[in-house]
């Protein structure tokens, strides 16, 4: 199974036309979404967790709410699914050990070859059931399967949701330590709507004072075992028809479950909109930043100099680096710009493609690489072909043509487009685009 | 005040600085937003009302939730403010009368500005308060201002928000008419999450039945007596605190709200991310569709044939005219491909421009012209010049260029890049890559 196609032409189904090779693991997969802090202000945590934590993530959806025939967690998102971007956000968790997803028997082919695609190293898959509890419940009881008593004795489940692909460390790491202190803990949000009583002929009965209500949202977290007796203790009823794992630990095992306000970013993907929505999240984290090489020549770095100014005028962090190797920025930059004078600088941009594609980022976020062009037009077909063979490994190369001028003004101006059109060709990140050479008027 | 701004790269504030010209209103403007019906799939309703109808949109939101200097009714989208989204969606609606926007003191200037520079003909200004029912209650009394009293017992009241641009015309009817009939009414949605209640000391108390409950939406809808009535009885505790007109009609004055499941697209701006999803939903509507006009040359028309099988296969809705005049498609179509040979189609191509731009759509949303170039790059400049004042009138014009082939294969394969290359610039609709000439290798 191979993915890599762009999301917007296709965000209801995965289909299998681009291969996009797999080079090792990023050293640091946590930089991207430690970054997307942005919403909701949290610092990061850096913490030891000395007991067990595993995930269950029930996927067994059909995703009727979309519209979609895709299921949305398998949806596609710059060519990676939906699920993908959430198991990332736990895996790159340190001290979380393990997660079970538990889908749908149809979807268990695909489940696989997503976990190979992306090489998630710490998902274990299992066959969900009809309804979201059966699901979590057969979760809950692949972890218990694979662990001794004394382990389980100790073990904290977290209870998520594969549509909410933004959850971050420091959120987890509360409502963990709150599932060890009280047996269970959940996320809440204040409610968005007022919530009203229909009457049976469809009036309004009454509406509720909304302060003291919240929606209850994921993730939550368990104790092992109050969740697992939860379960074997519950009703058939409350398998088919229950919504809260919450409810269930109260009902069952007199469980005292803390609340905690979670950030706005938990939200979860229900309608195709909401699709969107994460594409431009994500799109908007990725190009925060630009790293500019110059290859160690004074021309280029003068150049960097002013695209430098030019790029902070749209608050976007600029890095000018000698050489691609420099300082791990390969590790956590996604977009790059160099020079090339003539077409013999072409072996100098293969080096950053190369560089770029090896240390593998490529799989979890298109890498875009900005070739700012001073040679003539008619020297950038070679560019283009490399770009062409790029995309496909999911760097997408686009050139920019320099007026190059004795004239400061003229000089800025053009410099100042190039800013202009990269910006624009970072956030959009379209792969249709890649290969073509933009004038800089 | 002047208007236009790519979004994406500002979201948070309306900037002025780019001027664009206002032709005559477009003769149907509800063109645009009843082509939006995809994703609740209601019928269009085409029906007289024999009372009349306005509405109070409270705008006097300071916008926390977003995280944005800007509150959100004002931020832009594609350079529209999204409050004239909104606006738009009740004005192409025949048989409301009037719109009664309600904004803070500070922000009157601001609102004066927008219904100059976006020609709402139906809108009147006032200032709203400090709470949301404050400004409701300045926009209800402002109604009653202009009417006789047998006026008045027979009107009916709008309730909506800024900040929820999609409301469709079928719904609205349907609100209208149950308030007509109960005297007031109010759109529901199923709860997303689970409500719960939470103890003093932030643990989980109960959580409430999901099948029992709904969401309240908007818009609301009551006759001008009863909302009136009501604010004449309420109490500034009801002024402070109070969310939902539906609670004050039913305690004030004893009536029975009947409650209408709205679409899913009735949904509110909340958060930052949220404004992204707008643009996305409009530049979907934008690109459904696409307009080639062949001039009348039968070798364009042998193009246009082979686009339009490329175009079909991406979903898109292709029509081929002979000229640009042809039978209405200026006022129901975005996208226009036009060919050029030679420099001396310049003035064909500028010749639609002056088309769609006399046809006043542009003020309400980008229209995208391609020209798909079959001359040398060289003659392309000119192009590029007409494109660059093109879209400081909103009309953004990008070239593709077709590589020119007696091979039929070859040629068959450029024009479906150049379908690829189309379709990403007409969904993306980017202001910054205007005029650029790209290749269809």
């Amino acid at each position: 199974m191979f993915w890599g196609h762009s999301t917007q032409e296709m965000m209801d189904v995965p289909r299998v036309d681009i291969f996009r090779e797999e080079p090792g693991r990023p050293a640091h997969p946590e930089t991207f979404l430690s970054s997307q802090r942005g919403e909701n202000g949290f610092a990061p945590v850096k913490v030891g967790v000395d007991f067990p934590v595993c995930v269950v993530l029930p996927a067994g959806g059909s995703g009727e709410r979309t519209g979609l025939q895709t299921p949305k967690q398998f949806c596609l998102l710059m060519g990676r699914p939906l699920i993908s971007f959430t198991i990332h956000a736990f895996e790159r968790v340190s001290w979380i050990r393990k997660i079970v997803v538990a889908v749908a028997e149809e979807n268990l082919d695909l489940m696989t070859s997503i976990i190979s695609c992306f090489k998630h190293t710490k998902v274990r898959v299992v066959v969900g059931g009809s309804t979201r509890h059966r699901s979590i419940c057969n979760g809950v009881r692949a972890l218990g399967e694979e662990d001794k008593d004394e382990e389980l004795d100790n073990k904290v489940v977290i209870i998520h949701d594969a549509v909410r692909p933004f959850v971050e460390e420091d959120f987890l790491y509360q409502i963990t330590m709150a599932a060890r202190e009280h047996g269970a803990s959940g996320a809440i949000r204040p409610l968005v709507s007022t919530v009203i009583a229909t009457t049976s002929e469809g009036f309004l009965d009454h509406s509720l004072e909304r302060v003291k209500y919240r929606a209850s949202e994921m993730p939550q977290a368990f104790m092992y075992n109050i969740i697992h007796r939860a379960y074997q203790r519950c009703t058939e009823a409350d398998f088919d028809f229950g919504t809260e794992c919450l409810a269930l630990v109260q009902k069952y095992c007199a469980a005292n479950a803390k609340l905690i306000e979670g950030p706005p970013n938990l939200w979860k993907v229900t309608y195709k909109r909401d699709l969107a929505t994460v594409e431009s999240v994500v799109k908007d984290t990725l190009s925060q930043s630009v790293c500019v090489i110059t290859d160690g020549r004074s021309h280029a770095r003068m150049l960097a100099d002013t695209l430098h100014a030019a790029f902070c005028s749209r608050e976007m962090e600029v890095n000018i680096i000698q050489e691609v190797m420099d300082g791990g920025y390969l590790l956590k930059t996604w977009n790059f710009i160099q020079f090339s004078m003539n077409t013999s600088d072409l072996a100098r941009v293969e080096t950053t493609f190369t560089a770029v594609e090896a240390n593998g980022q490529t799989w979890l976020h298109p890498v875009v690489i900005i070739v700012v062009h001073l040679g003539t037009p008619d020297q950038w077909p070679p560019f283009a072909h490399l770009s062409w063979v790029a995309s496909f490994r999911n760097v997408f190369m686009y050139g920019v043509h320099l007026q190059q001028s004795t004239d400061a003004e003229s000089q800025e101006k053009s410099l100042s487009k190039v800013a202009e059109l990269a910006s624009a060709l970072i956030r959009d990140r379209n792969r249709a685009l890649a290969g073509q050479l933009l004038q800089a008027w």
